[in-house]
């Protein structure tokens, strides 16, 4: 390890659950970020409401990491803080779509950063996307599920059949919906960050005022029947997009046809799909905002801001590799069609412990077929037992292999 | 604007389809980099074997993007370029799984930008992603569909139930394989992408020799067919995940549960599923490397390199709000159950340009419901004739609409 790491210094304000998550995952991952940026990062301070003094806290930073919430004084304070040309990470998307223009303009002004990752998708990186990925691509439309209150809710409607009072118990319950969920089932909350969105994708400066919403409260297990009798499923979808030399933006419930990548995005889980002409389309999905996936989308904010001296790793890790590990697989026996066959495969899987979870048998005289897949079992296990199935006189062919992938649960 | 916007000088070594494709997106996009980076983007020589002496471009470049391929003489001017003090873009994923230790090391000791998103999944975001979004994750897994070509492969043979031939000779027609198909169809590709991908996701040396990987030419339609009965899609995928202590870097062909957020990916695509228990998980999918998805993702790493002084829009350009746009609509009515209420109803929607894709009646007398998918309309048409709908005196409820987001073609 190189001895003369330069410490890179974290001003925090606000101290609530992503506050205290971010402080914990920099003291965790603090190797891997020394490694990726060349630099130590350390929380300098943290202000609350019973602690700490933003001026100086501001005077002992690199960055300041904003999460208080709301429009001040979390403004002043990030004002103050690019001013006194600090990069500025917040997951703040009330202050930015309601007063973009200034900061964006200060931050300009000022030749500093202001990365907002945790303010749209949590954790899915479309901000990064949008601003650097594509920065080469001309965009045509971004197509995104931004709210994970409202598309767990409609999942529980078009899995249970349920009403969409139900389904919101259910999220409350569950912690997916606040008390008043007012922002997010009429789409307040998803317009706020298609407005971030469009001014990503176009360079425009859309505020929440300019969205058109129209949230989910009118929807009934009907709609969700007939949607599933016709083939679509229902989201709530946010669009950004192009029309001849203007933009609309926009927010309402929507059915999508099976092949669409935002049809299969189900349960509190976010997703943006972003089209076009010179990549075709990018489509990204992962866990709506959570404390945790908050926290960590600012921490890779922080962290992208360190980069500027060296993206390289200094010191590698060193793990074993492992070569023997557990899979299922799916078996392929061509085999006699007579009795005892199956009885005889059985036995020597058995054997050496590989447990069965189908089978699909066809008995075609001549061309017989065993086909089975395996509940998940260290490879050379199986790989014994199909060798020494192989030696099996019933068999007509060498038996064939391909691993399984199982769900998660 | 700015009237001082300095000049950002960008060195291109190779001049092949992405370098073309490469200085073109610079042209064409200069105003929006100029926007989100504070400089503007110049493309001040190109190195070719009938052009250009290297160490001109390079004293007079503030970075060098090598897009030349294969391992001499891209490997000395990447070297001599970081030695240099410059940042390096590179798309040559031959160069980072055989030589990433040396890369790494000198990027580290000269204090220097290493980007090379377009060496693994094209413009699919997975390198800034492992490397900066999810800096302060603990990565656990990372599963991908990695090269397009077999994916295209595979796909073929599910939905027409082909040999891996005829696929394969389909994806050679279509310009998705090569002449010589061994490296992509043999999961060499694929291997050298998955050793990249397990040293940004766990810091540690991997190379592709330690990668074990097996190709996809041995699966037969019968495979498919059964994996139809299973309930099962296959795919060749990429895993690198910790086990223990250690790590396993594999490609195989493998069988997805439908429920895995990799079972949809169809086409010449690529997707990274990557698990961590912070953040459960992130999937991103988008086209394989083409042309210009790989110089769109080279031109992304550029503008990254370029953000240090200022990610802030300087200037932002004006679109207008487009209020009235076109959609297809979902219509529910719950009418009478009498003779002509679908010929009434039909004679408005076309009265007001509005055409009819399905139609699904129920009648229950008392509750007899019509349901209709549009093709898409101006929102105004449709809107005006829903209002005229609700009018008909075989109403029994207003009518309700919802949108419908059509697939595109």
């Amino acid at each position: 390890m190189s001895t003369e790491v330069q410490d890179f210094r974290i001003g925090v304000l606000g101290r609530g659950t992503v506050g205290g998550a971010f402080a914990k995952l920099v003291d965790e991952h603090r190797a891997r970020i020394r490694r990726i940026t060349g630099l130590n990062p350390v929380v300098c301070g943290v202000l609350s409401r019973s602690e700490g003094v933003f001026e100086e806290i501001l005077a002992g930073s690199d960055l300041i990491v904003e999460l208080i919430g709301g429009i001040e004084p979390a403004r002043a304070h990030v004002l103050a803080a690019m001013r006194a040309g600090r990069h500025v990470v917040t997951a703040n998307k009330q202050l930015l779509s309601q007063h973009g223009d200034e900061l964006f303009q200060v931050a300009g002004e000022c030749g500093v950063q202001l990365r907002f990752e945790g303010a749209v998708a949590g954790v899915v990186p479309v901000v990064r996307v949008l601003q650097e990925s594509l920065a080469g691509a001309r965009i045509d439309r971004v197509h995104g599920i931004v709210n994970g209150t409202t598309n767990f809710i409609l999942s529980e409607m078009a899995r249970l059949g349920v009403t969409f009072e139900e389904a919101l118990a259910d999220a409350q319950r569950l912690g997916y919906a606040e008390a008043d969920p007012s922002d997010d089932v009429d789409a307040r909350d998803a317009a706020a960050k298609m407005a971030i969105l469009a001014r990503l994708a176009f360079g425009a400066p859309v505020t929440l005022e300019q969205v058109r919403y129209e949230g989910i409260r009118q929807i009934t297990p009907h709609d969700m029947e007939y949607a599933r009798e016709l083939g679509l499923g229902l989201k709530l979808i946010g669009t950004a997009e192009r029309i001849g030399d203007g933009l609309s933006v926009r927010v309402h419930p929507a059915f999508l046809y099976p092949g669409h990548p935002l049809a299969s995005v189900n349960g509190p889980f976010n997703a943006v799909t972003v089209e076009s002409p010179e990549i075709t389309e990018i489509t990204m999905s992962g866990p709506g905002a959570g404390g945790p996936q908050t926290a960590t989308a600012v921490l890779g904010d922080v962290v992208s801001a360190m980069i500027p001296p060296a993206s390289a790793p200094e010191e590698l890790v060193t793990l074993p590799i492992i070569e023997d590990i557990e899979s299922g697989f799916y078996l392929h026996l061509e085999v006699a069609d007579e009795p005892g066959v199956l009885a005889g495969v059985a036995r020597v899987l058995a054997d050496h412990g590989v447990s069965v979870k189908s089978v699909v048998q066809k008995g075609l005289s001549e061309q017989a077929r065993l086909v089975m897949v395996t509940h998940p079992v260290l490879e050379s296990r199986f790989f014994a037992a199909m060798a020494q199935i192989g030696q099996l006189p019933v068999m007509r062919r060498p038996p064939r292999a391909i691993r399984v992938i199982e769900e998660e649960f």
